[in-house]
């Protein structure tokens, strides 16, 4: 970044500042004097970094939360603010599964393996803190995590696969982020001729990639999935999109989202083993992003690893999990694993000493990750509760996966794809020109106005597809699948409400 | 680093890959094809990195720990591997805070709300439920951390130190290592003249430091700490290391480890009133890492924060907080907070942005802070218990610090500073020529070649100064003073008997 260009970020970024009521100055800390540390020599990276899923319009629906809790809810339309942005279950209502968070307390207070917790309950909890120093969750883990945690999760990968997982290759993380962030920054490199190291990202894509791609200074090599086709991937696009970046860096990684964020869509065997095929051919590193496994409405979810392993293609892939998503939504525990296939040992101990600067990740994340990975078995006294809760969380989210899709699809002038995976839908929306034309008046572009104003008027929170990416010229959104079936219905009513009214206001 | 050097850096970790026996190719992963991702492009970076606290000899240690437990302890002349390594404190011993635990049981597994718990137990998971998505630990907290225990860390701060302390300048992050990696990438960046920025830190110092700084490209600017004054900061030796480091770097960091680490000093008032004057004058952003400042065992704590302001100087200040160290202890669960002091509000938005792209950090890791943050209060029913507790460990770990320190001196050839603060000895050891020499045979430097004859025929872990750092020629190692006292004093009487030994045979 030139200089001339750093001030123009800059300036934008004070102008961002200002229009959240910060101030460039004082307001916080009170300070007068000149500053140290300025957005003129901080790293440009952090400032070019978007992160949109947390972004102004989620600033911006905290304030209104705060403003309806102050008035009691009288001064708007609307009693709350529906959260539609961001993928955390519990928050929108979905109950935790019982066994998960029952180990979990009988692991923290040691006290209750003598309570009434059932057996299987408390034998796990005692089985685990067997591997924890001191049995205690409070002692830290090996950096890659605890040691039977990775023995559990590379059982569920050769259960699920039928192809053999070794523990050694498997590191625990909190969540997935730190997975991919610690790839990334593995293979991150500068050429002798100052190249960076290109990342292929999906467009849309899941925008903790290019915030991560900006803050390491690495090279987003964009590939457009393609939603006339369900948004599938074809290798025509990998090879274009590939071909025409070469000159700008050195292609190192190539990043798939399967199931989709913010897509929806689930990839056929046949893709997969075409994008193998094509990642070998251009010797690249495949990150699978593979948090939605268990997510699928329609389709069949086949891992990278699984057909990589039956095409017989030997080649680095990492594919990373998260206790995040899938049916146990367990976000704000931060458990996640990451398993290094077909990686050179020597490169595996870097990674892993790498690691080790961030000491461990949380060992109740650790323990939560483990509950997924061997839930209890049958004849096991929690497994009938277990079932029948992961089997209602999922019939619920497909429900609604099929009918956010049919919603949008009645609503002239916004069109969905099937929700076949995953926790999203990312409709098209036509924006009248007489709105694009005011979002231009407000510097802002046309689908964070239509958000911004969905906001306001309804209370629902959506991130508009500029935060993922659209080719030129469309407008999209992603909305999650999540909230409770009455309170979805509901909020489907409001949206089709507000869309007629916004494209009336506006013709 | 240049394309040789990088050769022999590369072949040096095939050497040390090799001596722990993982060979280069395919034990763990069976790869005989070319691979893609090498150490000969993989970041450079994170070859260059070390972290002794967990490096070869806590792998061999845990190679020793498998074999005592195969062989049943029949193999060795010791029952145990003692892991003086870490101050990993549940894992030697002491025991959680029952209200700690008991509120974080009662926030993971709510039926516990209806139960036995004492009533502020359940009132405080109550009240941080509140705060959380969906009433649930499984949400996402904002990417700072949950409202409600900033606010009860700023009041903590507030009341440590007589000044005022704003919530919103606080983050609450994974340990504290998260806080000082992210502040350290925020102000990374390169000169215009190819400069790299600049970090000061002691030596010794704590790994963490020189492995992230090594990770991102940084420029470690050493000072050295005064060994013959009990290991004090004298302001002349860091205009000295500033001064040599300008033509380098572009100087912007200054840490401070307060209580020290690994060297267990206390920096006097008058000390740290030098050290702010003279990062004022140099322009520096201070790092205060007052992790330990409940672990005071000679002097008196005083935070940056607090000096700063009755100076009446406003320079930026990062001062990190941690769930893992003091009477707590609770490594595994990952808490920890970061206050940004006298930060340019602008800047500060940049980042929260930037920690919004790892979402957030464990909120139970977040729940553990908040219960030590906020105590239970005089009257409330888990008063006496808590301040039982916690002087329990504190004066056993007083008691330690004195027997360490005590011990060692009492050993000829071993001299050991006080023990003033934190949990560590950083003793002097005298290294006969012969050990020397046979430590260079073995390509080992001699205080390592030491440590793992210790580990080998006592089973007591500890780590070499050089993974400290120390001034040349002199050598060093970092014990903890957590093992429980009984086997602490064990532990002393075994190493004396080592070290009359280790003198002896290599005389």
């Amino acid at each position: 970044m030139n200089a001339s260009s750093r001030k123009v970020l800059a300036a934008s970024c004070k102008q961002a500042c200002r229009s959240l009521k910060i101030g460039s100055r004082g307001i916080y800390c009170g300070v007068a004097r000149q500053a140290n540390v300025t957005l003129d020599n901080i790293n440009e990276n952090v400032i070019k970094l978007e992160y949109a899923v947390r972004g102004p319009l989620v600033i911006r629906a905290g304030e209104i939360e705060r403003e309806l809790k102050v008035n009691n809810g009288s001064s708007r339309p609307f009693a709350s603010v529906t959260r539609a942005n961001i993928g955390d279950c519990h928050a929108m209502g979905q109950k935790p599964l019982t066994f998960l968070r029952q180990v979990l307390a009988c692991a923290t207070d040691n006290d209750l393996l003598n309570g009434p917790y059932p057996g299987d309950v408390k034998a796990r909890a005692k089985e685990l803190l067997e591997y924890c120093g001191g049995q205690s969750v409070g002692s830290y883990s090996d950096s890659a995590g605890v040691e039977i945690i990775r023995k559990h999760s590379a059982d569920y990968i050769t259960a699920r696969d039928g192809v053999d997982s070794d523990w050694q290759n498997i590191v625990l993380t909190t969540g997935a982020s730190e997975g991919i962030r610690a790839v990334l920054s593995l293979v991150n490199t500068t050429s002798t001729d100052d190249k960076p190291s290109g990342v292929m990202i999906p467009i849309p894509q899941y925008p903790l990639y290019s915030a991560t791609i900006s803050e390491y200074g690495m090279h987003p090599i964009n590939y457009y999935l393609d939603e006339s086709n369900q948004w599938s991937l074809n290798t025509d696009e990998l090879k274009r999109s590939i071909d025409k970046a070469r000159d700008k860096c050195v292609p190192k990684v190539l990043v798939i989202i399967n199931p989709g964020n913010p897509t929806g869509s689930v990839l056929t065997r046949q893709n997969i083993e075409d994008i193998i095929k094509f990642a070998k051919n251009e010797n690249l590193l495949i990150i699978a992003d593979e948090v939605y496994q268990h997510n699928i409405w329609d389709g069949e979810f086949f891992s990278f690893k699984k057909v990589m392993h039956d095409l017989k293609i030997e080649i680095e892939l990492a594919s990373v999990m998260s206790a995040s998503k899938g049916y146990m939504g367990e976000c704000g525990l931060r458990g996640g694993y990451c398993e290094l296939v077909n990686f050179d040992p020597a490169v595996k101990q870097m990674f892993l000493k790498m690691l080790s600067a961030r000491l461990c990740s949380s060992v109740l994340g650790q323990i939560a990750l483990d509950c997924i990975v061997k839930p209890p078995q049958k004849g096991e006294e929690s497994y009938d509760l277990y079932e029948k809760e992961k089997s209602e969380v999922l019939s619920a989210l497909k429900y609604r996966a099929q009918l956010v899709a049919d919603t949008f699809n009645s609503i002239p002038g916004i069109s969905s794809n099937k929700v076949a995976g995953a926790m999203y839908a990312f409709p098209k929306i036509d924006i009248p020109r007489k709105a694009v034309k005011k979002a231009a008046e407000m510097k802002q572009a046309p689908d964070f106005y239509y958000a911004m104003q969905l906001l306001e008027s309804t209370g629902i929170c959506i991130v508009p597809g500029s935060g993922f990416g659209q080719l030129p010229g469309t407008y999209h959104f992603r909305t999650t699948i999540l909230p409770q079936n009455d309170k979805l219905e509901q909020m489907m009513k409001v949206f089709k409400d507000f869309h007629t009214r916004f494209v009336q206001q506006h013709s």
